[in-house]
């Protein structure tokens, strides 16, 4: 890749913030699989609100949101999962060159410029990058054949919490 | 939400450069599931590729990629699969205020800093911001109640081709 472009800086804004019973990051669940009974909001900014319109349809939202506390990246990570290293772009964690987080929420409720939701595994005041509709037919693998190393950490999601590995 | 937020501004860097047979952005497949036939690659810049360690492992990868080419915003969009007006956060069209892409594909190859993928729906050229391993365990919800107005797209994206409505 010519070197220019991974100098390139892209500018996003921040089109809401998402509000969870999660003030600190040790303890957290580390996927929305690990968070099915956690509820949280999205407060949307009010001068883009108006391009939640429909939303109320879908059960599920994929949010993209910045992990704004990460303070540093790293290239070979041990992840909460597993006590081998691999790289970042193998793992979940948030210690990543950008650090953009992604999760499948369940929408309860639309009240204005508020949506509540569920499955919440995201640090109260995360800012969120974008929202977008979960549909099954683009989104779903249920079956994808390779899942590395995380075949032997299958199932530990649900009950696996974070530690202070990435603070 | 404290209205000094949404005027944060977040900055991210290229990671890497998405390559594919798609140099105009009309008559492209509008999802990865119309999309099964078309294969490109990853070009990873060079201070990052070490984060690649193991994602050999994975059959498929979630990337999120920065859609380029859009101009500008639109809260209020007719997306390629409807003939009604939906909120911009209620489709997956890429007029957005923060003009993030999503696509899950396949990994085909890994040969240094280059990844040969599949079901590639992307423009050539497009800077990828993170990509992540697919988890169904994480990522997989085939049966989400409520898909909105897709239910009566259903199957549509296969077939279904951008026009020039977001140029």
């Amino acid at each position: 890749m010519n070197e220019r472009v991974s100098e390139l800086k892209l500018h996003f804004r921040v089109i809401g913030t998402i509000h969870s019973p999660f003030r600190d990051r040790v303890g957290m669940p580390v996927q929305p699989v690990g968070a099915t009974d956690v509820q949280g909001h999205i407060e949307m900014a009010s001068d883009v609100a108006e391009g939640l319109l429909d939303i109320e349809g879908f059960s599920h939202l994929t949010l993209i949101y910045c992990l704004h506390q990460v303070r540093q990246a790293e290239l070979i990570v041990t992840p909460f999962m597993d006590s081998q290293a691999h790289g970042i772009f193998a793992t979940r964690s948030p210690a990543r060159p950008n650090p953009i987080g992604l999760s499948v929420v369940r929408l309860l409720a639309r009240v204005g410029n508020r949506l509540d939701i569920a499955n919440v595994d995201i640090l109260d005041g995360t800012p969120l990058l974008d929202l977008k509709p979960y549909v099954p037919e683009f989104d779903s693998y249920p079956e994808a054949p390779r899942i590395g190393w995380f075949e032997k950490a299958r199932g530990q999601a649900t009950t696996h919490r974070a530690d202070d590995r990435f603070l």
